[in-house]
């Protein structure tokens, strides 16, 4: 497959959008002003009533219930100002091309004698922002600490100042390339890759890396340390939306590995405000309950939180029918689990030449 | 700084070692049975009462109490075992080149029909394992899953067998290099760096590129990520020893934040049976309690466990004297602790162009 600057400039044009909102954002507030109106926003709610599944996009997303924030109100001048602020200080970091993380949010604020009572207050703006603008606060460069890495045949084009226009294959550091600001916001100029392998853990990560599979596979490898962060599950979107991969989740055989595939593919209750952070394609290739048995793997005895959390993860409408709702009613049966290092029972490389394979094999089925 | 291949073949040295190591501990066995003895193995207590305090080193070390695991002892045979299998199987990973991790290990030990009880009893094993060995578990190839990062002018030489004789230069991805099992073990072939800045968090590393302070300062910039995982404390030691370059941690401004920068400088309590994890000549530039006060940051008070927190560090010999005793001691005065982003209150560039620069002024007089 190969790609030829599909999603060149693509970077540049969000980039684009994002300024010209902002700018139409502080354009309405003197709009109103200069009319004599008290200026406000208005935008979904995120209360937890307002929160539905949306079975056709596979993901929660926020329903017809909009909150105003009006400077007309005394209870909102508030928060009204802080958004306002945050706007600025998104500009700001967008236009200079320079980053900041919710923490660093939070202190700038001071910079222009901005009030917070403490972080939890600017987080919360800052997902009201998100909501306003449609667009995960990594697109305003306010960054999680959190860190996952790529490795493949992957040709990247950076947006960020210093590193713009410069080009780097991710496929000549064997430890993975951490997924951070510049490569989230890179382009993507050439891949020869035909599909996206994410696993939870580094060390999984490294065997696939020692055993060849991005070779085998055709395949860019993604560790998404635990739960993938944002920025992996937004870097996964755009593999799978820009450059055409299907995408693959491998995670531990327990009900946390069954959703950290499910939040790659559907997303999280608390994005329900976003869109270009879900892969409603990517497939869960395991480790499956049924997988235990097959294998005859080495497991725990689920605890009495693991049960709890099956069950409630059976009353989710994402989980009804399919694998999803098999192997959480098998995990409840067999009540054992087991994780991706348990193949090294049967030695190092069994994980690749025999579970993998057979994995996908069996991929397009699922 | 000219560097011109000083390193080059020390890893394939290190590995010729371990493995000749590791065979002579295998001898030892067979002599001892062929002369009708119980095989044993001799090696350092790591029991509380034997960790000292080496004011030389300065690291914590282990004294001279010995424990003995012998097959003649019924109560030995299990880890005696146990250890004989684990050196096997680090045999294994050396030559062959593959990683494993704590997880991993544990699990590959029933490839073999070896008993554990659970990874609490195989990790206290590749600890037994390390002290008869005296290095680190990452050198036969068990890595931890936590990872760091690295960017700048450094061009490295992998050793590990997919990358082997292929090099790299570790400035080309701003988002910086995981650090994992390729780097760690990788030559180091040439470098124009003069310093290693280590900072304790991602969201500053990020800064310190885009503000371009390893240009500026000429520096190897690594993110901790909190306290410092040992294959970075391994790394560090590294680019100080073989590169002759200086260290300099830059920590959060609490008593937490000292210590990370004392562990990278003289270890940690639990790895006193370890010698390549310090860097005795490492310098803390902060962020200390003087400097909350000399910059007035924002701050927050100390907690109840912080203040116990640095009553407990005052009593450690390592923190006897010097900026160690003193910013403890103004901690303690003020009550008060900060963050790396709190100078975001002066503008996002403050903590590179004001506080990073006055700090590696008078760096030379800490």
């Amino acid at each position: 497959m190969p790609h030829s600057k599909a999603s060149k400039n693509l970077a540049a044009a969000r980039r684009e959008q994002l300024l010209s909102d902002l700018k139409a954002l502080g354009n309405k507030t003197y709009e109103d002003l200069e009319q004599s109106k008290f200026p406000e926003f208005l935008f979904p709610s995120r209360s937890v009533s307002n929160i539905v599944y949306d079975p056709k996009l596979k993901q929660y997303i926020l329903d017809k219930v909009n909150v105003k924030r009006s400077a007309g109100n005394i209870k909102h001048i508030r928060p009204f100002t802080q958004m306002l602020w945050l706007a600025y200080f998104a500009d700001k970091l967008v236009r200079q091309g320079k980053t900041s993380t919710l923490r660093d949010a939070y202190y700038s604020s001071q910079a222009d004698a901005m009030e917070f009572v403490d972080q939890s207050e600017s987080d919360e703006i800052i997902t009201d922002l998100e909501t306003v603008l449609s667009r995960a606060r990594e697109e305003f460069k306010i960054y999680p600490e959190e860190r996952s890495a790529i490795f493949g045949d992957l040709t990247i084009e950076y947006t960020v100042p210093r590193f713009e226009g410069r080009r780097l294959n991710l496929s000549s550091h064997p430890d993975g390339y951490l997924i951070g600001p510049s490569l989230s916001t890179a382009e993507f100029v050439d891949t020869s890759a035909e599909m996206v392998i994410a696993v939870e853990k580094g060390g999984i990560f490294t065997r696939f890396v020692e055993e060849q599979v991005e070779k085998k596979y055709k395949a860019i490898l993604i560790d998404t340390s635990g739960q993938a962060p944002r920025s992996t599950r937004y870097m996964l979107k755009r593999l799978n939306k820009e450059l055409n991969l299907p995408v693959f989740v491998m995670t531990d055989g327990d009900v946390y590995g069954e959703h950290i595939a499910m939040v790659v593919i559907s997303g999280s209750a608390n994005a329900a405000h976003l869109r270009d952070l879900t892969v409603p394609t990517a497939k869960w290739i395991g480790v499956w309950a049924s997988d235990i048995v097959k294998y005859k793997l080495p497991t725990d005895p689920m605890t009495e939180t693991d049960i709890k959390r099956a069950q409630e993860l059976k009353k989710d409408p994402r989980y009804h029918g399919g694998v999803w709702q098999r192997e959480l009613d098998i995990f409840l049966k067999i009540k054992r689990k087991s994780e991706l290092e348990a193949f090294s029972k049967f030695g190092l490389t069994f994980i690749v030449d025999r579970y993998l394979k057979e994995k996908m094999d069996e991929a397009t089925t699922l």
